[in-house]
Order: C-alpha cells, then structure tokens, then sequence
C-alpha cells in the first residue's frame, strides 16, 4: 500500500520542545513507523511547493495522513479541492489530532469541527468502545497517555459512522476520539491523540491504532458508482 | 413555528406546464399548506434582494424547506454561508428533490451529492423502512406517484443518520429517498419526491411527510454546546 | 400520554438507607414528577400479581419506565415476552441503571449488556454529545452527580441508534450513558443514572432528561408494517 | 481462515429442483467456492449429531454461514445459545436468505425479522448502496438475479450498523438486502438472495459477495473486553 504522511511542519522548526521529541519530525515518525509495517511511505509539507501533494503523488495515495495545526489558513484551496476529490474517489484519509481543523476536515465533515481544549499536562485514557473493530486490533481495552493535551465534548462532527475510541480526562471531560466516516468512495478515521509537545507517536500503541487505520482505510477495488441520465430497465411503455 | 419556504421559482415562469401546476409557485403550494397545519410560513425567492435570506428572516426562522434546480449557482455563496451558519445553531432544514445539487446541501454533507436520474413518467413507491420514525406519522406502508422523474443510487451522501424511506422505480432503481443528518444543532431531512412537471407537492400524503418533517426539525431548546479553552474540573496537580 | 412506571421495589424494603431516600419508592418518585408534567401516570412493581402487567395495563400504556437490580431472574418469563412484545408493537421503553441486566433489555438488545461497575461514590459528569436530541431539551452541556455509582466501558450492547450522552466518572472510566435503540415499532431509551443508594431521581435534571424521554419514545400513529405474502404490483408474466 | 457452511439440508431431500440444483447441498456449493477461496472449511446440517456444531467444532470456526427455512424449530435451543454466544466472543456470522427467520438471528437481532414475501419468478437487482464497503469489493454497481423469491419491507430488524445492498423486485418492493450489526466482539452479515428453488449460489458475483463477506466478518485479534467489578485508576478519596 502506498502511503502519504502530511505535515504542516512548523512547530518543530520553531519550538525546541518539539524538535527534541521529533528530530525528523511528526512525518519523519509517522512515516518510520508505517515503512517498517510495510508499506511505501512517502512524506510531504505544507512549506514545499503545492504543499508537496501534486496530482501525481495524490493519484499514487492509497491513504493520506494528515497533520496540521498552526498554519491551516496557510493551505492553498486548490489542494483541498484535490485532496477532497481524491478522497470522493477512493482514498483513504487518517485525520490526526488538530487536524480536526484543517479545511480538508471541515469540508469533509460540512461541520464546524470545533471543540473544547486545554493545555494542562492531563493523563488521558483512550477506551475502546467498539471490539470488533479492526482500527483495534492487537490493542487491550485503553491506551493510556501520562501527559496529553484534552480534547473535550462537545466536538462538532456529524455522527460518526463507527464510535470505535472514547477519552476521559483526569481534568473532567470525555471526547469521542476516535471515528470513522464515509464520503463518497473513501473511508476517513479521526484519531486525537498527538499533541506537538508530548511523545504520542512514539508509543507502541498509538503506532499500532495508526497502522491498523492505515489497512482499514485503503480501497481495495470496491464498485465505482455510475451516476447522471440512465437508461431504463426495460420499455417503460408497457 | 416559524417556517420559511424557499424556492427558486424559475421553472413556474418559463415552462408553462409547471405555471399551470404550481400557479402560485412550488413555494406558494408547500406555504399553503404548511400554513393550514398552523404554522407562521413565508416564502422566499431566489430573484428577491438577498435571494429573500436576510439576516431577520433567517434569525426568525425555525424550519427552512428549499427546492432548487436549474439555478444552484447563481445562489450567492454569502447566503449559502448564512444559511448553514444558521442550520450548525439550531435551524431545522427540509430539502426536497433536486435540492440533492443545492450548494448549501452539498456543503452540509461534505460530497458531490451526484444521483442517477431520468425522466419518463415512472411510477414510483415510496417505502417505509423505518416504522417508528416521527417524519412516518399517518402515512400507510408506501406512496405512490404515479409519474415522477426516477432518482437512483447511488446517490452520493454520507450515512444517513436516519434512513426514513426508499423508493422504487418502475425502471429498476431504488433510492435513499427520506434520509435524516445532524450537523451541529441542527436537523436535515431531505426527501425526494418532487419533480416540477408533476403535481407531486399537491397528493396529501407527500404533504403529510413535509409536515411531520417540519415538526421533526424544529429545534426546541436543547443545550448550546460550549467550546474553546476550557478550566479543569479541579486542581490537576493533585 | 400513559405512562407506567415498573420498579423492583426490593431495595426499599431491605435497606434502610434506599427507603430514607426513596419513602414512595423509587417508582414513586418517578411517577410523581411525570404526574407532574401532565402526564396518566401508574407504577407496577415486581411483588403484585403478574408483577402488576397485566395484558390490560401494558395495552393501555404508550411508555413503560423500568427499574431493576437484584431480582431480575425472578421477572416471570411470560412478562417478560409481553412486554418485548409490546414494545415490538409501539409502546415506548425507558430502561434505568441496572436496568441494563434486565431479562427484557437484554432480550430487545441480543447481546449480554454487561459492564464494568465500582460502587465508590464516585463524581460522576454526563457529558451531552448530541445536542441536536430532544432529550436533552432544557440540559447545559453536561449533568453533574456528585456521587454515584460508576459504570464503565466497555458495555456491551449494540452499535446505539443514537449516542445522547456520555459519562465521565473521578476513577477514570467513561460509559456511553444515554443511547436510543428502535425495535420493532418501539422506541427504546436507556439511561444510566440511578443507583438506590443515592438521591439521583430527586434531581431535577435527571427528572428533565426522564420526562424528555418519555415525550421522545411515544409512538404517535407510524405506520404499522404489513408482513407475509404479497400480491405483485401489477401482472408479472409480461 | 477456518469457516463452516451450516445448512437445514431438508429441501435438497425431499425437492428434486432443489436436488437437482444443488446435488452437494447448499452448504456443498458455498463449501466449494470458500474452498477454492483458500480457506479451510468444514459444513454441518441439521440431521447431524448436536446438527454438527459441537463445541469443538464452535472453538475452531472463525465465520459460520448459516442457511435454514422449513426446519428453523428443530434447531436446539442449547446449539442456539452456543453460536449466540460464540458470536459475542469474535465469531463472524453470515445469514443467508430465509435464515432471517432462525433462531440464531432473531436472538442476536431482538426483533421479529418477519418480512414481506412473494415466489413469483421476479427479477431482482441488488443494488450496492454503500462503494466503501469491502464486502462490495470486485463488484460492479449491482447484482442481477433473473429470477429470485420477493423479500419485501418492512424488514422487522433493528437499525443496521451498516447498509450494504439493497434490492428492488420487479413485482414493486423494495428490501434492505445486505446489512450488518454487531454484537459483542461478532460481526454479523445478512444477505437476502439465495431461495432454494433458484441457482443464486452458482452465480460469480453472488459467491464474490459471501467470500468478501468471510474476509470481513473474521475477528482478528481485537480487545476482550474487560467487564465486572472494577478498581479506580487511583485513590479516590483524595
């Protein structure tokens, strides 16, 4: 499966905490991770040029993985257009954390993708609300994080195809974190965790939830609709 | 209940068949009836000042029912923003028919809302499949039109939250024809039936289901979801 | 509206802590705040004879209230069946707390409806995730219970029709708490809320959220489905 | 991937259509075509001791299909209770067309199941309303039968997790003919075609359907929930 891991890439130029955790940065590690699944992994960032995802490399996604928070305003509508569509066509999108932000998100979504946060180095405990799903696999019935940003209800999605993860907080909240959605061909996954500042997608776990959206999500030959004037079945005349 | 009908209202200027069907507009006929059901209707064209939509229209509106077909895009994108601006706070929205292709739809949804169709005086049957649903009240198992333009999967939306309805052609197809979403606050129900060379909007039992759809969408006070930073529940440092 | 209200009525009687704070009984105090909003109110509890659902009273009632924890195994089987069957038909169903492990619950549900639970006075906050629901008319974004029992996740029923609301308990579990079920032509509402040892129906947005539910789960004439062998729409040999 | 082929085996005996048909059985046909699919597969009947599914038999199968009609009361209720209960623990089910009705099914779904029917030799289209789904894969955008029993709505099932196909009849209905639930850790598929009389089960893209449909329903290696009387994540009386 050939794979796409899209990052902003700014907070690990600027803030130094950032760029210890993530040296290659949030892509470079995503990325590592997925090669060693197997995959073809390739990274692109919102500062090369057409953010890094020309047409070609868009046709080539199977899955889109995409990480953005600061500089959303900063991606070009012509892109989003082209990444919606590919999506509409069959690619598989994996949403992380601020990305619930990002304009592909928002017009994915035809919500206002808003929610409730806090910065305040709060343990976090991601359950599984759905065992039968394969974004589970291989996982035990919550992942715990020691320090993560929150996320908290409510988040403005349209209701999620599949609930499969739920966050409760130590400050009070809880947050649907983990969803999947349909539009069109393509199969999306939100994931929250992953904050800039903390060492999310260093965990075995969070790897592991990434990996298995990675599979879930990619389109493996299913109909491609046939729409506009159509012919009868038969004389209507009868 | 405060209802606003909106309707392009071209067809019934141009085509002489739809005058004589319709002959104070689709808008005029859903309006009357709605009105008759004890509700405060107005109606709004797409040729008025701001296509009708000002700001005290669409803050005093509760439900907005909208049918458009031929001029989708000469609806001005501030409206559109408006108007979905109002649906994510609490404003009900009732679509009908070629509404499917409206560019305040197709931005709720987040897809092309694309359809197979074809126009040749097909019986259609709309079956219940969903027998507890409000929108159902009064009716029998299935309308039937006798002529209608037939719409057929698939049809390009995301999941419905609700699946109320699907039709049958006498051509072969059948279509998600009553179909409920939620985006933000508000609720959608978009239904299908409606074709403007057929007195469809005149048969009681399709009026029926735009009323109890009115009844349905209207949004009676429930919480305004709080969002932004947010204080812990209590001393995390504990 | 009729509504009656079942209630094991055991731990009222057993332990004096439960009948301090519940002197009617639990199912009195349910009925007195439904009574209250206008409604035909009448309770029925495990020890009467056909444990007070008589063909007659379940006839009459469009939304059944239940609550029950230890003697659910002593809930006559033949009740049981009547009562599924009548929810089957239209009546509406309110299932409460330990509800969950009722015989009629788990037999609507088919799967065990089993959880995890800590009884530790536990802060408990039941976060609204749908705020478009009309059971939540009247809430702020979430209800605070100071102490209650926990109950967490995962629990094990059916992918809910709609998710209402989510628990967040001090222990560091969540409980999808309020979620919407249809069977049949019965609408069927669980909420978590209410163990005996703690005031949690004397408060009046527990009250808000019970009588919303009941206004929600009344049928008010949907259609009733025609099953078995059909006549063809017209002659099939052409 | 280990699947076994459950069948009633009752009409292959007595009808010579059906004998002629499916000289193998019903199971025999699906058996083979699983087969060729690289799976290790097993079938069991009715007739057979415990009808073939002892406990050992359970433990091993990671997806059972099931096809029953005339003898769904033969069916024991301990062989019931054991595959309800090995589908809560991961086992996939596929339930194929008058299998609605068995015991099986109507335990795991709490509703009737009953439907509308007609034997008139009607074409049927099984249209796929949903082109993410992977058990759509390799199909184009619906099934044609020449001639199939009618299975029309209402359909007395609750909501489906997912809507996969759905059919139109020639004779005027509609059904939804693909669909999936959860239960537990199980995921379960129902798909409509198949009456014994036709030769449904020989055709390509209705054995594309079931093979996608085992690939899907296989539970690998997803949580075991945690359920019952539980620690907090830390001192509560802090």
């Amino acid at each position: 499966m050939k794979i796409t891991v899209w990052n902003e890439n700014r907070h690990e130029k600027t803030n130094p905490v950032v760029a210890e955790i993530y040296p290659e940065g949030i892509h470079g590690t995503i990325a590592a991770f997925l090669e060693d699944a197997g995959h073809q992994v390739q990274t692109a960032t919102l500062d090369e040029p057409e953010h890094g995802l020309t047409n070609t490399v868009l046709q080539e996604t199977d899955v889109l993985v995409w990480w953005g928070h600061v500089a959303h305003d900063e991606v070009d509508d012509t892109a989003v257009e082209k990444v919606v569509q590919r999506v509409h066509d069959g690619m598989g999108l994996i949403v992380l954390h601020s990305g619930h932000f990002s304009k592909v998100f928002k017009k994915l979504m035809g919500t206002s993708c808003d929610l409730k946060w806090r910065e305040a180095d709060e343990k976090e405990r991601v359950w599984v609300v759905d065992p039968t799903h394969p974004i589970t696999e291989g996982l035990g019935e919550y992942i715990e994080l020691e320090k993560e940003e929150m996320y908290g209800e409510h988040f403005d999605i349209p209701t999620p195809d599949e609930l499969v993860f739920v966050s409760w907080f130590a400050g009070g909240e809880v947050f649907r974190s983990g969803a999947t959605f349909k539009r069109g061909r393509g199969k999306i996954f939100y994931f929250r965790p992953g904050h800039e500042t903390y060492p999310t997608y260093h965990q075995k776990d969070i790897q592991q939830v990434i990996k298995n959206a990675a599979n879930w999500a990619a389109n493996n030959n299913t109909p491609k609709p046939v729409r506009g004037n159509a012919e009868p079945l038969e004389d209507l005349s009868r």
